[in-house]
């Protein structure tokens, strides 16, 4: 065997596949095979994630040592005590997922019934937020995605001081079908730090809150809905949109977004200063993916298929147009290719799109072997590019 | 994308793929995918072949027009009229497929049967060989393999002018059962030219003439014989090892490899100055891999499946061998990896193994599109080493 060649430095920042594997075990896969083969080589792991469910993961992995991950007693969807992670970042920074209080993959199977679409509630993300504020942090990230509710954000807001009150004055019961019962809104407790905290949504959906494009109809059958309990979501939320206009006078029913996570972007949009950013965006500005890109000689992201709609997909694109404008080449390792993969080649984006697949195999298998298939494929892809390397060393 | 980088010399030097594809076909498919993406670099397609069928067209492929392909109107396994090819070679130089004329191929698979095998004979091969010595070849290379004959090379010799006679003084039926009522056999005709030319056997077989390893109890059944064809084949060609024995003083039923293509080898030792080599290894030098190898910046070889049996195998890792011993790094492209294929990697043999595949598919699906595959994964391999050959010149 010739010379192995000079050290690179990498950065791995792949999405999930599908659901097989998260991103963070993808990147640590990738990193693995890789350095079987090229020992001598920095791999900086930066699993890329959307504000939904495993972001939480892949900003820890990313970031080490300098995220710590707190633990807090907090309640799920349904209001039972749980306890649940989120992080705190060096420098006065916090993370907090919403799928991990409020999340729908907290609920069994059985139990995502229209009863706990019309009672699930946000509260749980807001005793999350209340213990990052408590920890001192001045910026904030929540994590949108995955939830199990339909409250318009409204159980959130409770947990940090706001008041849902009826037509009596006696406070409002939990969840998103009772807001057809809210008379009036009292913002005077809300807690004072929202005031000064930098918190920004990590979200991606478009949707409004309210109407046939509104979060019960679009999302709320996931969640258990059905047709009746649809129609009464909706009714709620646009109940919950004129109580934020009157209270706030904010009109944000209508905003693109604001339907995000059963409505909780709307409450926030209404009652705190919080900026809605793209997913990828967010995480890939927390996680530092732009210096780390600077300084990378070689960039691999990875998805479950690689296909058309992988150039306008959010995390393998957002990687490699950032990297473009870096100058360094993008490998994409996929599962398989799918309709319209050679769309990719002419595009240009990716210097090479690799299969992972190592014999042929059902779609099942596949999936099952997930993790040693892509060690495997970055090992071949190191022993590949390293012929290159010795290749061109010489060629001078 | 950056600058592509300075030209590369490759050798493509590929096995079949299994039932899915010849190995020139095979290397065109490599060929072809890496040349979209590194256009500028000399691609040589020398496919290998071990003297059997498909042999021919390898050669041809690789010698260009170095190689004159010869028709010559001859005679199947069975004696019916055919037309078949042979090649003259620039220098003097002439190839013949067994399996061109009595190849198994030539045969219905419904004539397979074990009165087929008592009747087949080589004599078509042995027309051939003529044509040869007629066109003015100097050196001639026979490749075996394939056939559909178990008459010991009589067939071939009598096309020769070799005299196979009865008791009666008669001459013998065509066919391996025949020479069982062989008295004598009179050499007196036996072409002279026979004498000058330079005749070599390419074959990898090592089983003897006869008995239980035999040509008859080992490849009689494939093409057609029974028990009883088994028996009745194996004491007729024990016959023939006596008469050989008597006529020229030589032992050669015993001899490696004297059972190849139904005994031809052992024929061929007893009248001429055949010399047997291992069927890669005349390949080779026939279509001057070393000398290719010799120039070459890198070296791509392939097979249907890479396994355990891949260290032990003869196309791919004669390549390797050849190649390593000029420092040319190795990529063995496959269908798919086997069992024990890790042993691969820990050999070092290869600089990488790639499968083709590129999603989750059949086997039956995966050797249906070989072509499509292996051009796709030639074209991801340049991709990939071009990765690092642009990272190798930028790295001074």
């Amino acid at each position: 065997m010739p010379m192995r060649s000079a050290p690179l430095r990498l950065v791995v920042a792949p999405d999930s596949f599908g659901g097989a594997l998260g991103s963070a075990a993808v990147a640590d896969a990738i990193a693995t095979g890789w350095l079987r083969v090229r020992s001598g080589d920095t791999v900086l792991r930066a699993p890329m994630a959307d504000g939904g469910e495993g972001t939480l993961d892949a900003v820890a992995l990313a970031l080490g040592p300098r995220a710590e991950r707190r633990t807090t007693a907090t309640v799920d969807a349904l209001g039972r005590p749980i306890e649940a992670d989120w992080l705190l970042i060096e420098g006065g920074e916090a993370f907090v997922e919403m799928a991990a209080a409020s999340g729908l993959a907290r609920l069994a199977p059985s139990e995502r019934t229209p009863e706990t679409a019309r009672l699930a509630s946000t509260r749980g993300t807001g005793e999350l937020l209340l213990a990052a504020l408590d920890a001192g942090a001045q910026r904030i990230t929540l994590g949108l995605g995955g939830s199990a509710t339909t409250d318009g954000g409204s159980g959130l807001l409770s947990a940090l001081g706001l008041r849902l009150l009826d037509a009596d004055g006696g406070a409002l019961p939990a969840g998103g079908a009772a807001l057809a019962g809210l008379a009036s809104v009292d913002a005077a407790g809300l807690d004072q730090r929202l005031a000064e905290v930098r918190l920004t949504v990590a979200s991606d959906v478009t949707n409004p809150m309210c109407g046939s494009m509104g979060a019960a109809a679009t999302y709320g059958p996931q969640k258990g809905a059905d047709e009746g309990a649809v129609a009464e979501l909706d009714a709620a939320l646009a109940a919950w949109g004129d109580a934020i206009e009157r209270t706030t006078g904010r009109i944000v029913a209508d905003l693109p977004g604001a339907g995000a996570a059963g409505g909780t972007t709307a409450g926030l949009l209404g009652f705190t200063k919080a900026r809605v950013r793209p997913g990828v965006e967010v995480v890939a500005e927390m996680i530092g993916l732009a210096d780390a890109l600077e300084a990378a000689d070689l960039v691999m992201t990875g998805e479950g298929q690689a296909d058309e709609q992988t150039l306008s997909g959010k995390a393998a694109m957002g990687v490699a147009t950032l990297a473009r404008s870096r100058n360094a080449p993008v490998v994409l390792l996929c599962g398989g290719l799918g309709p319209g993969s050679a769309a990719l080649d002419a595009a240009g984006t990716f210097a090479v799109v690799m299969p992972i697949g190592d014999r042929p195999m059902s779609l099942e298998e596949a999936m099952a072997d997930t993790e040693r298939l892509l060690a495997n494929a970055a090992e071949r892809l190191a022993r590949t590019i390293d012929i290159g390397l010795v290749l061109g060393e010489h060629s001078e």
